[in-house]
């Protein structure tokens, strides 16, 4: 795969990028990286995506591959002798997949009502979203990753989250580390491994990123 | 495999357990096929779904799996040799779970509201159902099935779905003929396969299902 063509187009505070950006750099795959302007978005972005017109899309040799998770099973499936993400064992693959699944069916819109909404409504989604923290701690369990004791799918499927924990900690007014602190050691120890420190941007960053967010929906 | 125990928690009108039913039975798999009454879900069906609660599980040699999706992805792994739902190549395979992803998404949700909302709302849902059709129609282009030349994963997971359409034609009053003939051709050629035909219900039998539905939410 030494002719291999990569790009991969994303926008920089997208937790699912992220999951493409830090699959990739496990894989050591080198790619061109390419950040989207949403608000007018490239002709090739909406070549590559015409269905869903939404970034992360990788291109791999000029063929699209969209959505984030799909992205990632591709990765693990092209470059598979390089850091494996998915179990070998069926019943294993099948429950990675589950959680990774769980991430996307609750972690995103549970996060999102904490920072675009106010009142009752921000409320119910600062419960669902500890809800949803302590489920997930709950699959953890003692082991060091999702993975167990490798870096894996739903780790990866995960981490790039915990870059706007400081934005939901702000504007839902929590402490991760107070309600769960199995969920932060997790998040700690997957920052220390450089595929994920090198993609995931600045807390600080993405708080202000929301912060303009927040004002042009009209909750600053 | 010979001493396998597989069980299958499920509700007849279910297209998502439809999707396991077909699998299994191109697969020839043997299984104890166990209905759910939702209104009183069984001890089991908690024990093995503690997360969702939701059917179907399917259950092998005592470990839960859970999501349809997941779960055809998972029989595909574990019974390899026969009937081979997936591609072989990491392209394909991505594109066909792209599809299953997109019937996931938007199939569902349009269709329930034909049957189960009036007015704006159910006219809305018609108009994105025909409209998610026709990308559908797209996707399968001159090919037999989505699966090309065989049946594979995205027939597995859209079939199911045609049981319903009588229902969804009925209450949304519209023709799936007259709109999206390709799709009609599409599923009757399906149902030439004995896995779909010996499992989707009747049509006449899944509107009167839907009838008493619609009687509770009180559109009836």
């Amino acid at each position: 795969m030494a002719n291999d063509e990569v790009i991969l187009l994303d926008f920089w505070p997208s937790m699912f990028g992220m999951r493409l950006r830090i699959a990739l750099a496990e894989k050591e795959i080198k790619y061109e990286y390419k950040d989207e302007d949403l608000r007018n978005k490239s002709p090739l972005l909406l070549q590559m995506n015409p269905i869903h017109k939404k970034i992360p899309v990788l291109i791999h040799n000029g063929k699209p591959i969209c959505e984030s998770i799909i992205g990632v099973e591709y990765i693990e499936e092209v470059w598979k002798d390089k850091a494996p993400l998915l179990p070998s064992d069926p019943y294993e693959r099948a429950q990675a997949r589950f959680w990774a699944d769980y991430i996307d069916k609750k972690f995103y819109d549970s996060a999102r009502k904490i920072w675009a909404t106010k009142g009752e409504e921000q409320e119910a989604g600062k419960k669902d979203f500890i809800d949803v923290l302590k489920v997930l701690e709950g699959a953890l369990g003692d082991k060091p990753f999702f993975g167990g004791d490798n870096f894996g799918y739903v780790d990866v499927a995960l981490i790039g989250f915990y870059s706007w924990f400081h934005a939901y900690e702000t504007y839902g007014n929590f402490s991760t580390e107070a309600e769960c602190p199995k969920f932060v050691a997790w998040a700690k120890r997957c920052m220390q491994r450089d595929s994920v420190a090198k993609t995931l941007p600045d807390q600080h960053k993405v708080l202000e990123f929301v912060k303009i967010l927040r004002e042009k929906y009209g909750l600053e």
